[in-house]
């Protein structure tokens, strides 16, 4: 029970303050022989924008070398972030991909698949949602990509024998305030208040 | 170290598969008389899109009742979401508020600001972001509101001696394919990869 009393606020300005955010790293490439290797840009500033069809936005700098590369193509690869990739991840948000060739620095493999004609997903990410731009809208100081999701590849390994998605096996990272975390749990899932007992019984003994 | 010959990849087909995300809950007003108590709508469809200035999108289906009540007044709340606030989440994102006065049946409190002249916030929740809509897009199923961020209300025993926000005890939970999750952790923070020892050695140390 929260003790209404003891709840008091404090007031820190406008700030972009939505936590946890997903992190990502969003592979691409240019479309000349110029920018003709891929690059990896790390992102936390991304979400779900909607359903059918499904379409995610990435919000980049202009200054970002991605951003002229995502521009070119019109294409990217958002590809989610386990444990095992979080110190490349970390390292390809700090560093640019005009002087590092991020792929090999960080040893890993750029794929291509049929759905994009640019844009390289990464082989050693668990999913990678392959994504083609739609709109393209300036903010300030992000310009933000609103781009449809024309498939997703996961890790086999991850699969159920029903051809089921094993989310939770992915071991996924979030980034909240600067820091990355693991997920623990699950804590519930979306319907559990409403739930009737036996659902919540067999929901709660596959865990 | 990925041995890259297991990997193996399934097609997954196109789907919103970027995980985990934020879940909050988004409480707004209406201008008119009829819809003069606020409502509280539970989205995952929404992200950081923006800096400077700091700004947010959500994306609602335009059959809710919240769409009305965003659109009307054109300012929205959103809460994060800790632990204890996460069964009434659930019970937000599974009933309508045009029959439900959820603030009423999840016993929380709405609480007006200066910064908006329709929207309150909810008072139990620990960090609760005030917007102001700048932008609204049709994408199919759902429309999506971007906001700016006018400010930013934190509880106050979250606030440390300096004044500074600790995000990392505010418990807020992240949703993952369909489940709630705790956060775990941390296990590193943004520049880890290329930090100095020294660095390391205090960041490390203050966890």
């Amino acid at each position: 029970m929260i003790n209404k009393n003891n709840i008091k606020k404090t007031e820190l300005g406008p700030s972009a303050m939505l936590n946890p955010v997903p992190v990502i790293m969003l592979s691409c490439r240019g479309t000349g022989k110029e920018n003709s290797r891929g690059n990896i840009i790390t992102l936390a500033w991304t979400g779900t924008v909607n359903s059918e069809p499904p379409m995610i936005s990435v919000s980049v700098r202009k200054s970002r070398f991605s951003h002229q590369l995502i521009t070119e193509s019109g294409e990217f690869v958002v590809n989610l972030v386990d444990r095992k990739l979080l110190k490349a991840c970390d390292f390809c948000g700090v560093k640019s991909g005009r002087e590092t060739d991020k792929f090999t620095e960080c040893k890993l493999t750029p794929y291509y698949c049929a759905e994009l004609k640019y844009a390289p997903a990464i082989l050693e990410s668990p999913v990678s949602l392959l994504c083609k731009v739609k709109q393209q809208i300036e903010l300030g100081s992000h310009d933000m990509f609103i781009a449809e999701i024309v498939s997703v590849k996961a890790d086999s390994e991850l699969i159920d024998s029903k051809g089921k998605l094993m989310m939770n096996k992915a071991g996924l990272a979030a980034y909240s305030h600067g820091e990355y975390y693991a997920l623990s749990g699950p804590i519930g899932f979306f319907g559990f208040s409403v739930a009737r007992p036996e659902v919540l019984k067999r929901r709660l003994r596959k865990k």
